[in-house]
């Protein structure tokens, strides 16, 4: 008998700047993963839910919403690069493309942009990578950098230092154009009346009033989307190093609080959205574990047009999330998101 | 910065006698919300399991069983009229109309038929509405009246209390005809042998034999039809003032027991139904918490002919669900849910 | 008011040796089942995930696991077979046939080879049956024997005991034609590099290196399978006997971990597989329970040709299932499930 070594990822020795990873696997959005991920996250957008709105607005069928794009883009880049990973860091200029739509095809490649060892720990340091998701056609869907720390393997290995420039991927968010006679009016009860892009003010906050609690139910979640990282899921491993995991408990994967704060935004924000431009910036502020309650706020940084959609405007908004935790007899608010994050909104003007 | 109002739906004093709510979001029965939602529940009625048999019957495809039909139209008016319901008190009248298949889209409005504040305790009173839910064909799928007991917002606003009549909503259960040519006989052993139309007598109990405990399984389901009342998700809204809320712990949305004494039921009672046709009442006695075993028994109070349609009869029953709760070391049956339920079930003269 | 007897599947003094039966229900293969149960079971053959892959290998859609294929056809047979089932004791000569896309029609049925009451416990028996799973065609997909131990409903009740000859069931895998025209090259990045049949070698050991915890999760994923076993679902009948049930909780139904094993096993032994052809004998050496995290391995005990398709080979393997136990201070492995699995892996000289 001999032992074979087995699929665990990859550790910090072994990444490479300018490497790149054509992720395996591919991910088909079908009406399961798109029903159950679209559900959770309370959001209202009726794009992603009636598909009557949905045709009616130029789609073939039921749209992802932002954060199931993301997630499934995503997903798959944790197998190469973090299923050893300790704690996402940062996402960098997330930019959307073309729609993901029920049955579509996604797969997903990254290129490592750096590798850097920590000065302080020497068990772990960051990777750096760009990661691209693309369709079917081979279009674009959504392109982002993100830093990540992750576990050396061998505490003596070498590690292979550097940087090399990301890549210009050029992608912004395509629409179907917009047609007067398409009856947009009709279907107008369907979303907020005060939810258009005239509604809004550079200023303005939302302290979203629906929380909603994470059960284990993340552990199914996570598995959903190929999420093979074992913080997650891996009770057992846990269990012998509590001491090791933050929090020393399965922690919640960081896309179920990404696209939770999303949902729980959408309401008073996105309700009346055609879909997320870019994410400048963002990242996990704190972790998240079964039995919190995940709450959002969005700010109104930036009112502005969208160049060649007269019937669209732009918010630059932050999002945040927040959960509650317990100080003695005190509750202590506690913030867990960050995002930078641009919506193209309707315009009542053109749509009611 | 300014701080904005945000979603939150409507509390006693928002209400108007006469008012119409065109629910927002509307929902498209996607495969993902079926599979999960039929599957839960328990029912074993082949329509809503085996495409085959369906088709046979001379359906497009699977059919929503009626406790989903419920909670597609129940969950859209969540928002407008109960998202800030302290409980749910009366279904009245509900009737079945065009059966729900996979892909359908089912949008909402109610009618409030009546306001009225609490006389002894100023913080609540009851809302009563009548719904209606139609598919993309503009048809009706389900029509009911209920009443639910609502917070205010703000102790001091006045209420407008009142009353208008009920639309007369013309609706019933519509079924593809029988053709004797199609062959049922041949899938006669997919359902029970002895649950057709002739197996039945007034004053037949059914105990039903299985049970199935509710876990926190119930947050994903809820979150899944859009139901954004916040006493079955919010932990920590309840964890701040347990006494204001029934049991001080995340209650189960009702549509749960509701769907889970139907499918606990479906076996004994409703195997070879085609459809339930009419609830002329129904209410939640006791809530139901994660880690409750609901049960259900059926009793048989009548039956009669189906106008117009010699191949099958309806039974008048009555549902009852039930849970046993530890009173020191005694077991004590709980009553939580009564519905008078009308099937139509096929006849074995014309089916087997 | 009458009391009628319910359905509870059948006791051991109900089964007769040569007795058939035609299961009810039968189960459609939709996008919501196979999504929840595909993904979590940890596999990563592209195949259940691509469905980009699955038609350039000649697939209509995205091919359901062998591991959901066992569950399709085993669920259905629990109302009549194990319902009352204390414990599953063997899978013999489990043979896979057609493959099942998502959209098929799965029935299956149950001849009675054996019954034989327990000679030391005169509550309990074994029954030993063959059960047979079709598609829509009538085109077996499934076939295999199991043992299982199923409880008295009455003690005084006679047993037929006997056997009967096992039918000759003549099936095997069928799969779509190798064809060299198809570019399987172009997509060979979404499966490991490393996992074709000539890296494979008599004797290798692979410690797959991920483990899931199961959660109360359990209980949904076995309720969408129609598996009515009360054992897996109806905690208040646990609580009233726990002495009666193995572990005194909830048991989880044995085609999760059955199915968990063949998913994380999945990227270091079949990740290039078209199908799983048979399974000898399997058999659960232990319960599993909520909140156990489950552990695979499997050794490679043969390899061999494949008749008529040079482009595979037939992995010869055993994969047995883990967890770990507290003892005191020590954590204990015990071994949960064992199986013995012949896979058809392609060849990297015809796909890569």
């Amino acid at each position: 008998m001999s032992r074979r070594p087995t699929k665990h990822g990859n550790f910090l020795e072994e990444f490479r700047p300018g490497e790149v990873f054509r992720h395996r696997r591919g991910k088909t959005l079908t009406e399961g993963l798109f029903a159950i991920f679209t559900d959770f996250s309370f959001t209202t957008n009726p794009l992603s839910k009636n598909v009557r709105y949905a045709r009616a607005y130029g789609f073939d069928g039921l749209v992802a919403p932002p954060g199931l794009v993301m997630n499934m883009v995503f997903s798959q880049s944790v197998e190469d690069v973090s299923e050893n990973g300790r704690a996402n860091l940062e996402y960098i200029d997330m930019r959307f493309g073309v729609p993901v739509q029920v049955g579509d095809t996604i797969e997903a490649e990254s290129l490592v942009l750096g590798v850097k060892a920590s000065s302080r720990e020497r068990d772990r340091g960051v990777v750096h990578v760009q990661t691209t998701g693309r369709n079917q056609d081979g279009r674009i869907v959504l392109t982002y950098q993100r830093k990540v720390q992750v576990w050396k393997g061998d505490l003596d290995a070498p590690v292979h230092e550097g940087e090399v420039p990301a890549r210009d991927v050029a992608v912004s968010l395509e629409l179907p154009p917009y047609e007067p006679g398409r009856g947009y009016r009709e279907l107008a009860h369907l979303t907020s009346a005060d939810t258009y892009y005239e509604d809004f003010h550079v200023g303005d906050v939302f302290e979203h009033s629906r929380g909603r609690v994470v059960t284990t139910d993340h552990v199914m979640l996570t598995g959903m989307l190929d999420n093979t990282s074992q913080v997650h899921c891996n009770q057992w491993m846990i269990d012998q190093q509590p001491d090791r995991f933050l929090g020393g408990q399965l922690i919640v994967y960081g896309g179920i609080p990404f696209y939770l704060c999303l949902g729980l935004s959408s309401p008073d924000v996105a309700d009346n959205a055609l879909g997320d431009l870019r994410y400048a910036t963002g990242r996990h502020t704190a972790p998240v574990f079964a039995g919190d309650t995940v709450f959002a706020t969005s700010e109104v940084r930036g009112l502005r047009d969208l160049s060649g959609r007269p019937d669209l405007g732009v918010l630059d908004t932050v999002l945040r999330g927040h959960k509650f935790a317990r100080k003695g007899d005190e509750a202590e608010k506690v913030e867990i998101f960050y995002l930078e994050r641009e919506i193209a909104v309707k315009r009542r003007s053109h749509y009611a």
